[in-house]
């Protein structure tokens, strides 16, 4: 017999159910067995004379134990759990569990410990459902659009860009590194002609960072796409494909997130376009309406404080969740940005609900312009193998990173811990 | 103006194309520019009395260098490509390309040196496009069965199942290893009530094997699912998102494929279910029709020789590309593979045009059995932050792995080295 999810349950039928024991009591004529599984919850009664049989297995059903039933489901109005209870004819028990070393409400890093059993609520439960649903309506947006899906290599020969942040290892004889993001690559493949890629894989930070937003180890969403006349359109797609997104988490699980998370995250459609200012405008805006003044050093460039405040900015003068930031600093920016006559870097920032989701440019394809940024950062040595790219043809492009686990926190008010299915961290490995 | 690709031309219209210079033919009065962008190929016509301002930009053009060019579509018998020629308005010069260091038929390893350039052909572009839509058909299959995609970390603290095929890295004060497959943690999620779970991503072997199907570095396609009676759920599960993907290939990509590829890689879709033999019965008939006899000590396991016979004979015996090996020796298989009552491996391989794509099985879900089948390989203490997972309840469960790379390599028949993006092996780690 296939099994019925819980969800899927039909008063009157002969049913299979599989799932957890979430509630158990054993009573001397009845016992009462709530099961969960990812649908829902079902009370599975049994009324033990006529069940002598089954009498063994109850006794052995603990908490989180896993068994299957096969019965009868019935409407009962005295039911709680959806008026159906399910009076069985077969009971298996699939796996005992022991006693629970952890609780809903036990310290952050207990659960992480056993972090199979804090995922099993439907609260947590319901960060990888949305996780599931953002990344597939990412990339049906992108597929609709002629993008490519391509996997670029993890282990690099070179700690490119700011070696200091990247994992080293032990290549056979030699050394080799971890890649902090796949932006040289999916610019390579700009150079061969694929004109627009993403890809969704992990990268690697080796930061010494303990902030409810930084991790060793996270998935990146990055693409890129040729034949641009500015960054500008980066931002334009960047908008719509979010925007896109954002419909559809709404859609799937808009009221599952108010119900488990609070009014408060309640997925709000933006409006396109996305509000811009720049840097300057910004702090601006911020001294006069919140008093913030920022130290004159710091001025190319948000700072976190700044950018926190961009929420309640964006949310006063465009009513928008959203605020996509340019004119940054020159030296603020990588050597890899377009910049323009003035020199100003042809890229941008969105923030989202107050933190920094995308940086974007348009990137310089020009190998002369290119190779003179990079000397002028002092890397034309470490990046020779990169602006190796641009030297036999390349179009204008540009692109973003998303960062997947920083978007599932900013959708729900959660820390990066919870928003990664295994947090890494400096001092966390296990599980 | 928007720009208008290649094969999107309508004669008689206004376009703007962008692309590579495939072809230049500079006379005295004329210039004949062939321009290539991801979907076709099209003439530029320039008069040149008629555009004296664009000489010195049509002095500058090399081959592959990148153009833009705005004018109209006309349609000209005369012209080879479609028909059609671009009679120019304004020619812009993107980038200007340097001489091209290597040929299509460039040895391999020059042409991975300058895998940019090596990408640029149609028959290498198809390779990724073909990749794309696979991947795309996997996940929209799995997605529609209420699969959740998750992401599970690459960095580990302990060298699992087999450590002598790991990489090592620094991690600030200690070490740590890259995942050699994400079986434990898709078996994790199962723990956690997560039902079905599928994850693309990167996997890493430290194996200095030079063949043409072992790379260092992979994408990995690894699911796994919960509620499962036997194996043969697994398998059954396989053959039809399988039958699915190739489907969708063989509709978008069936024509293309034999064009660049040849006859011999015409794809055809599977019809279910996919022919299921032994490793015994495999042996058998594999001596008895073609001579081959394998040596006692390797019988519990499929040579590479027999494994490549198999695509003959599931050719002979059932018209199918696709073999299910099962019955293995428990030796040759993991130790959380199940077993039956008879000490036979619930586990399966499944074969594709001679070479294996997949090792699947139902896992051993109870915890005092595996912890029973851990130790009596020698890994009850390597492999206890594991067996941890099954303490608290678990479901049966099953599930297999595919290699992205491997099922392009043999859609294509061509090696691993041209299949990845960028390939890496033991003494490959450029660019």
């Amino acid at each position: 017999m296939e099994r019925t999810r819980v969800a899927d349950i039909v008063p009157g039928t002969k049913v299979k159910i599989s799932g957890f024991v979430e509630n158990f009591r054993n009573k001397r004529t009845m016992a009462f067995i709530v099961v969960r599984d990812i649908t829902g919850k079902i009370q599975v009664t049994v009324v033990k004379e006529e069940h002598p049989g089954m009498l063994a297995d109850i006794d052995r059903i603990t908490l989180d134990s896993v068994i299957t039933v096969e019965g009868t489901a019935v409407a009962n109005d005295y039911v709680k759990l959806g008026g159906i209870e399910i009076i069985p004819e077969t009971l298996k028990i699939e796996s005992v569990a022991d006693a629970l070393p952890i609780k809903e409400d036990s310290a952050i890093d207990s659960r992480l410990d056993y972090r199979w059993i804090d995922l099993r609520t439907e609260k947590n439960t319901l960060i990888f459902r949305l996780q599931t649903e953002m990344t597939a309506a990412l990339r049906d947006w992108l597929l609709e659009r002629n993008f490519l899906e391509f996997h670029s290599p993890k282990i690099i020969g070179a700690a490119s860009e700011s070696g200091s942040e990247v994992f080293r290892l032990d290549y056979f004889d030699g050394n080799a590194y971890l890649a902090q993001s796949p932006q040289f690559y999916k610019q390579m493949a700009m150079a061969a002609g694929f004109e627009r890629v993403f890809e969704c894989a992990p990268v690697f930070r080796a930061e010494k960072s303990y902030t409810r937003k930084h991790a060793t180890e996270f998935t990146g969403f990055d693409l890129e796409f040729s034949y641009i006349d500015s960054f500008r359109d980066v931002m334009k797609l960047e908008e719509e494909m979010l925007t896109y997104m954002i419909g559809r988490v709404a859609e799937k699980f808009g009221d599952d997130i108010v119900r488990l998370y609070g009014e408060e995250y309640r997925v709000t459609v933006p409006e396109k376009p996305f509000p811009v200012m720049t840097v300057a405008e910004i702090y601006e805006e911020e001294e006069k309406r919140y008093g913030y003044t920022v130290p004159e050093s710091e001025k190319g460039d948000l700072t976190t404080d700044a950018e926190h405040l961009t929420y309640r900015l964006a949310k006063e003068l465009f009513g928008s969740e959203f605020m996509f930031v340019t004119d940054f600093a020159s030296d603020k920016r990588p050597f890899y940005h377009m910049r323009d006559e003035r020199g100003v870097p042809q890229g941008f920032d969105l923030i989202w609900r107050g933190t920094e989701i995308t940086s974007g440019s348009q990137r310089e394809h020009r190998y002369d312009v290119l190779c003179r940024n990079a000397a002028e950062k002092g890397l034309a040595e470490d990046v020779k193998f990169y602006t190796e790219f641009f030297r036999y043809g390349c179009p204008p492009h540009g692109g973003f990173g998303l960062g997947i686990d920083r978007l599932t926190m900013l959708f729900l008010g959660i820390s990066i811990k919870e928003a990664e299915f295994i947090f890494r961290g400096p001092d966390r490995l296990t599980p």
